[in-house]
């Protein structure tokens, strides 16, 4: 049987804030003690992760123990040789940032969320974080009239130019990473989806500084496909980091551990970062955004998180074996899919010539009513392929 | 009581393919016999439509009768004053473009959509339409594999490109807008929300001429804020035309009246269509892209179109309300929404002004959090506002 | 202008819950001081309410100050005369309750929750509540086999059971409304719908002394139709208690106020609870089970608070306008609303009577097909009725 | 490697309308040519289906060629040795139950629907159908108002109590069951839910006569669990029969094969007809009820049905392979789950002595909040079961 176990060049990471997670939710206070995110770092090299990440708060909650602290976690990283390749600031707990942050109607507010971003993206140079996330949770609204869209947009393309020079100036070697996440906490959060923020990106001073860091469940509340979203992503060479984690639909954010929730659509969304049978494939870190249910006790924090690995890893393995299946290459080829790489138009060729294909009823458009596309055979295979029966 | 009688310079636009609607759907065949087109540019000119638009087999379905068509069309423009503002390709009924059409794997499909594009181009540039809609309803899947999604990107891009280069040729003041949709008919649908499209759009050759035709309901299906959505579309200057129609959430495509569905949603839509407080309005022709319900028969038809009109009228005259009313421009003062519109960060000013406001104990923090933000209130003015209650 | 004041005859109830919520979210800390629940008790009498409802944690959250805070909110209610139409019982904030409170697993649990519930039912037999409300919020799963389904039925069925032998046997006069949801905070919940509520009531010893208290959000986060949901209850004769509030379809249990959200749902809401035409109305409290948004500050819980009230009346008005309006009358005529109340086969007549009916081609079918149903008109008229502009 | 070829003891069934479906929908005309339905069965036989379905106008369109095709049709059964299992009545596609079949608004159509209901009752008894399934795809509405609910409820009830005695005093071997769905085609369709359902057949004369034909897709559409409702409709002895497809969450019927779309889900499903470690099992046929998808060819038709088969039978192997599997017995009791069939309070027990258990501080509650619930693990080994690397 493979060996599902967990390697350094497997580039696996989490937030601190995942097994973190106390279980406080609506309805209801924490369910676990608070973990140190110290022990955590080592607990989670142990388990087989490369990296580990953090919002400024989950690691540095208190002013008067920040030192301390950051002198234990690095020298948790120095024993572990775990990295932090990626630092995020909370810009949504502070009851400060209520009605937004980057995005507040409050200009002391803005300013202040600016402040603590700015001390955050020097601490992520310090610490070699090479992505810098951003997800404005509380930026939005939930009814109109409170909150101008088009000025928030100003604010966000603003604070991202003055971010971006800000990062070019002190010369750290640190991308952007916007989030997408369509609604919850807020009744409606700006940058919805992957499309929206890769808009706002094209109108930025330093589009190249910026790019998106997806998360499954995110698109998936929105009903969207998240491998298509990704490949998209990828295309317009902006899929800068990843959150993978689990969800059901439209509904609440579940934040379930990798493979829960659409198990096909997490076996698609590994292919896509693989490249799907493209050369365009993600090279970034294997990032988990997930929450242990609030009913797991410790133990329960640290099987899920083991299994976020695992059950990577096992599609990871399953979907090269069906990349490299002949019988899938022959459904590929029956299905027609290499063809959509082949220009509409050929070099050379006019528009009239296009036309003329067509002219008169010389074309026989029956046959291509009713050829084969051969799509379904193609997805049994993938089907068999996950389920292990191939 | 005020008039809510269409008129002329309300720039409405009816698809002729909305009160053609025979009713088939997947469970069923015709509820309505076939209306004739050209009867019911009449009828909707009657009603107070100031334009009509088409796919172009909705008004020319056989090559053996369309000139006969388009003469009994153009007099019918002639007779009533009507103009075509808008004329888009039907790429997705024929069983040809099953798995896609600008997108298919199938390369002689998408060089047919092409040659279907160009020849219903022509024709739109011959009636004096403004705007060319693009939506792909069968550009996408229902599974992995079967579509490589960054291929499919590059055949959308060239496609747009050379379909722009033709315009520009052939010297049309046409502009083109692309319809996004998460799903229905396919699994998946390509460029699913606005983002998505505005996204592709900063990757083409002449970005300018091309733009976006937002429908409510395909917003809405992926559950997101349709108000918000357009404003963002504004921002990037992308609203180049609209589709009004009324949905509840995500489920199947309704296709309802305008008003029909979310209503709160409505109110807000024509709020950001009006520029929502901001100088960034919508100045283009008010289209419904909706589907008189399959249970109705023709006086619900025409019952339903008129619906369209009059329920935009209204909540157009509440919108003007709303935003002329010196209590709610209170309540906008007090929820600070202005303040949004000043930068973050003052010209002049330097990072390091920022950071020195919350340095040490001096600032305030808490007095922010606790502040008031008075957005309920607001939110509630508009509520009265909308009832007709104030 | 109507008058919109609450009176006590409107009969209006709040959860001190509501307006006792300060804002702790899954991404987030309290946004707003505690407030206490006597003093909100006098608030919402000022405010109109006729009576207040509470889960014990609410009122009474430490055993210490139990008494003391017992006697100022009797005090409280004496000098407001405000009444407790309903309590109900906290059997998912406690860790205790992570995995399920009545059905969870743990046995133990399950005794605890039932002495709980117990103690809660003494308490509300002494404070003069009718009905006695069971969200069973942590009743579910986050995935199959930790959850045996029918075992968990049979221990809501035992304790329903042994919930209305002892409230008979006190000689309580107490109704127990069962409030179903489908999700959030577990992944899914056990009884999910008003439907599979009832179903569960119909296996009951005492099916008379239980019903349900259905909750706007909970079916709408389902898609499902709010006011048909509460139509089919009345039609059990279950529809003992109501929560009303708001939301925007499957995401986030949003829980804003009455109105916002679904707007046109919360007219058909009021219009079912009033009758909707028929004899079948809802006579108990209108009771709100709403969050004020994080964002707002103690201004806006009362703004929030007092709009649920003003909503309410406001489309009370527009409900009682559209049923009396001659329009709307001839309008259901039109559209044969009324005819539904003949039953389909006639007191004395044969089933061989009614296949007659159709024999041969004596009927004519296509008439029927044709025929106008005018629905769209009679819906446009509720719509104008709603906004105002009749 | 395991054996997956469909034997006649798994009872597998389809509709004849799942791969007679021609791939009409609401945006194009039939993909497919007609597929003659003697031809299916033939088919279906050879691919391994035991029995076929059918809504009588699948079968028997045309009344001119009823016998005939009757005669062909029943030499098909005899030859390949087939049954029908199931019939079905199409109440939805004919424009006459444009607005509701059993409960349209119209009392000659509510008649028509009834006959036609009834003579199909008698062809299912003739073929030796054991189970009759009504859908009421019509029965709702688009709007308040024009249905009154409670008045549909009571035909509802009415039909079938006429049809339950129309059985019995026809001494029919037949039960019916009602098939639940929440939209599409209406805007919302009555007994949306298998809860909703259930609950309507407590209220009937012969509620042994009536169950429930529950789809996969129907529930998900609304985001609920299905293998909870199935799991509820066992309990209340009301899973008569079963629709097994694919869907991906609320949107539109997407009708997938069986697999396809949630297949976590599917495997819970599989489980929870298996019994889910229960005496509680579905012993009837697994009867498919998807749609081809519209892209294929007819290879693609008969690919996709063998699939949901074939797939049934790579998940029923694997939920077998996972109840017994020692680690998964383990875990299932460190996740206390068959503690849950113990009742909460023993048989001779007081109240008093739950109560008891509770008193002072005796209890260590946080013992009981700190407690491992294993649930993460072991679903952990259910999804490696599922993706077969166990």
């Amino acid at each position: 049987m493979t060996d599902y176990t967990p390697r350094p060049e497997d580039k696996f990471s989490f937030g601190l804030w995942t097994v973190g997670w106390q279980g406080v939710d609506v309805f209801g206070p924490a369910s676990r003690p608070l973990l140190d995110p110290v022990e955590a770092t080592y607990r989670l090299a142990e388990l087989g992760a490369a990296a580990v990440t953090f919002h400024d708060d989950d690691l540095l909650p208190h002013e008067s123990t920040r030192q301390q602290t950051l002198d234990r976690f690095q020298k948790a990283l120095a024993d572990t040789g775990l990295r932090v390749e990626m630092v995020t600031t909370n810009t949504f707990s502070d009851p400060v940032f209520k009605e937004g942050a980057i995005t507040a109607n409050n200009r002391d507010v803005r300013r202040y969320a600016l402040a603590k971003v700015l001390r955050n993206i020097d601490l992520a140079a310090e610490l070699g974080a090479e992505t810098f996330v951003m997800w404005g949770g509380r930026e939005g609204a939930e009814h109109g009239a409170s909150k101008n869209v088009p000025a928030a947009m100003d604010r966000f393309r603003d604070a991202l130019n003055i971010l971006c020079a800000y990062v070019e100036e002190q010369g750290y070697d640190l991308r952007f990473a916007l989030e997408p996440k369509p609604n919850e906490p807020r009744g409606d959060i700006l940058l919805p989806s992957i499309g929206h923020a890769i808009a706002l990106i094209s109108e930025l001073d330093h589009p190249e500084m910026v790019g998106l860091n997806p998360e499954v469940g995110h698109e998936e509340m929105a009903g969207l496909n998240f491998a298509h979203g990704i490949s998209q992503a990828l295309w317009h060479g902006k899929l800068f980091h990843i959150d993978l984690n689990g969800q059901h639909g439209p509904r609440f954010d579940q934040d379930l551990r990798f493979g829960a929730g659409n198990l096909r659509g997490a076996f698609w969304t590994v292919d896509a970062m693989l490249g799907a049978g493209t050369d365009l494939r993600y090279d970034g870190y294997v990032h988990f955004d997930y929450k242990p249910p609030r009913a797991e006790a410790i133990d329960g924090v640290w099987e899920s998180a083991g299994a976020c690995m695992r059950n990577y890893l096992i599609l990871r393995d399953k979907v090269q074996a069906f990349r490299s299946d002949p019988e899938v290459a022959a459904a590929i080829e029956a299905a027609g899919v290499a063809e959509l790489e082949v220009p509409t138009v050929a070099a050379g060729e006019s528009l009239d010539d296009v036309r003329a294909q067509f002219a008169g009823d010389s074309f026989d458009l029956d046959a291509l009513r009713n050829r084969s596309v051969a799509m379904e055979a193609l997805d049994q295979l993938a089907m068999e392929h996950l389920l292990g029966v191939r």
